[in-house]
């Protein structure tokens, strides 16, 4: 399969590169490349749209020789594609389970930089690969940023065995409040099947409490037996460039 | 979990029951089960809109004591869901391989009564529990009808172990023309995933040949490693009854 | 599928009945059937060779119409088999996420009845239906005795991710020591695939801790990323009856 | 991880290299090698005790240089694995859906050069790899060598969807005769998973035809609905190269 053809599996990514916002999130990408990507590095790559942009950023780095003998481990099959469609080197964490470095997008990013992923239904892949590595940097568009997490993305998705998802809806919902909701397959009216063929809840927590002790939270969610991994990343970003509406990047760290 | 709070998992299929094509597919549901359930039967109880009014007119007799000893084997997670929510018997095909019956919707219902099912991605269980039943009788909207197949629905659905999907695509392009594409799960850029595991190609046909032989088309495609099974459901249909968008009842059959 | 046929399809856990310790383990699930079962449970049924009695028991006091309107949730393929073919009422979490009781097996039971499980590959399924019930029972031989968790059965199974594989193996060495294995499938030397689609990495873990703190093991395990379950069962029995192999019963509680 | 450390992943394959069979199984693959590899081929490799010496053949030739540009497909995780062990450049059909040549075990050889296959689980994946080859070669020890198909190997595979896996084996038993038995994992009692999530029909065919017509048998298995595959290899060998108990080689072709 050539690489272009390989590449229109996915065009729901596309988008007018011309407009400020994308020209914002290829500059993010290409600023974060610029200052944390070495030769020689094991990068994880995330998954999203800024991302793409990082990938674009490896590809032309690559191809001219400035980057070399770097290994490329995905957090996605679409990434994956991409990856491979820049002929850029694919691995996985059976080959190598230490990254000097993951890059990844978020779709909520606290002022503690703690954050809320899985919008896209990775989350336990792309907690894997960030545990893996020594480094966690994100990437994301500046609509991402809120001050407490819930501002922007209401709910927290909380990938669990089919077997287990009606007794740990329940569980959260006593321990916790709030509503869980099984994520659906928008073309077949049923469960979404992750990657690890699990389903994800979506959890819509009370956004009551100023300020929610989501360490413990996080916690209690992921002792539930049935519970695989939720999209809570809590206290392991280094840095976030964030691309905003204006064009601009904007550059936070605790 | 209570039946309310079940249902509540998918509200994509709700529709106002009382525009005319509401109207019309609840009727044709219900003279489709006036016409064939009765006691004792064992029914394949299919996916989709219109099948969901056949759920609820098996409810109405069940409860009422006018229909007993029946059990419904269900072909996918959103009807059993509905199944459980009515206090319907539910079962398996591991306990009754034997079907008396099979109702079922269609994405595309051609002048013989050929199918194109696949659209909700669970072609696979729909095939399976229709070939366990003594007869298959579809309802639908009259939107899904047609003279030829590809007249409405543009694709054929076929569902492939996840390893095969590239070298399926290419042998049905070389063998067939036409253009397969690999579905996307729309939350996640990720190929969709189907209650089997598996991947679904989506083969736009070449629409010239003015009566193509189907069942051989279909063969073809069966026969490739790595196919599990295809949309096409051939000359199995007994009755089809569609409800038309000014409110009547269209009874087609060989 | 008649009942006779269903069960043909494991014969694995035959054994002569006659032998003192099979009639022991029989005593041993009928003792606790006596103690615990009544009229209207919701009743958790394990796997394993004693729960095989223990669903005799089940069917015996059912069919002759002592024991009514139970609902029975199975932990494995082969007791949902059992249970279908003794006609008793099989149903899932998804229905009944609150049970009374559950009864199941052990690989090994320790001096404060800390539990290790997972032989069978069934742990997660295991934790989930115990963690939904009021009261958790163990029925096993007596070989699963032991002073302290190690002794008799060697390793601590977890289930993985498969994609985390390495890194969790990885990880828990560094972090605990010992040695982890991938389980293989004997008939196919690839990885045993769980039925959540997981691999179990199999931890034999340092033996030389007198009084190893399993609490704090097991949450340190749980929380890596990838880990979805662990055969660590601690402080959730009630009680055990043991089949000994002088062909009697042996009751521990603490 | 290490080279060393994935190996010991499995060592069910292990045997005494000095005995007559094994050298003659080493020797058997290296002729296969000598015979038909060449620089820059695309190989399939498939699985078994026979494929680990053709995997040592490619793994001398590759190091000391002699042999380059090759890229390998493996048919199962363990082959994967010992491939990576090996320095060889792995790569999928997702990248190469056309290779040169695929080289595999067999579970018996009749004198057609038809196959039985599926022993170890992975019948689809071979299936699909050797259906991308150009040239397809069998290695294997002279046990398996047959009049007819049924003499050595008493069944023949079949991978099902597990929702099918009952009416499948109803609908083969009335169709062809003999018996269908569910592959059960050892270590579990529960139905052996394959890496596609599916089951495995074990059918034990009436052996009493002098001379079945296998390919008209392969395609009424093949086109049950929820068959995904079967482990027979028809009229695609083009060379078989067998070692004897007493340590030779003998090459069968048509």
């Amino acid at each position: 399969m050539s690489g272009s053809s390989v590449s229109s599996i996915c065009n729901s990514l596309s988008a007018d590169p011309e407009e400020p916002i994308e020209r914002a999130k290829k500059a993010a990408a290409f600023a974060c490349g610029e200052a944390y990507i070495r030769n020689g590095q094991k990068i994880g790559v995330g998954s999203g749209s800024t991302v793409k942009y990082f990938v674009e950023f490896l590809k032309e780095r690559y191809q001219t020789g400035k980057l070399k003998d770097i290994v490329c481990v995905p957090t996605s099959f679409m990434t994956r594609k991409w990856l491979l469609d820049a002929n850029l080197p694919v691995s996985t964490l059976e080959q190598h389970y230490v990254l000097d470095i993951d890059i990844d997008g978020a779709d909520e990013v606290d002022a503690k930089l703690n954050l809320i992923k899985g919008g896209g239904g990775c989350l336990t892949q792309e907690k894997i690969v960030q545990s893996c590595a020594k480094k966690f940097i994100v990437i994301a568009d500046d609509k991402k940023k809120s001050k407490q997490l819930g501002e922007n993305y209401k709910n927290i998705p909380i990938e669990v065995v089919p077997a287990a998802y009606v007794p740990v809806k329940k569980w959260i919902e006593e321990l916790l409040g709030g509503e869980c909701t099984l994520r659906i397959a928008s073309t077949k009216c049923s469960p979404l099947i992750t990657d690890n063929g699990n389903y994800i809840l979506q959890w819509d927590f009370p956004k009551d409490a100023a300020d929610r002790d989501w360490k413990t939270t996080n916690q209690m969610i992921r002792e539930l037996p049935g519970v695989v991994e939720t999209g809570l990343f809590l206290n392991v970003v280094e840095k976030v460039y964030l691309a905003t509406h204006d064009g601009k990047i904007e550059v936070l760290e605790n």
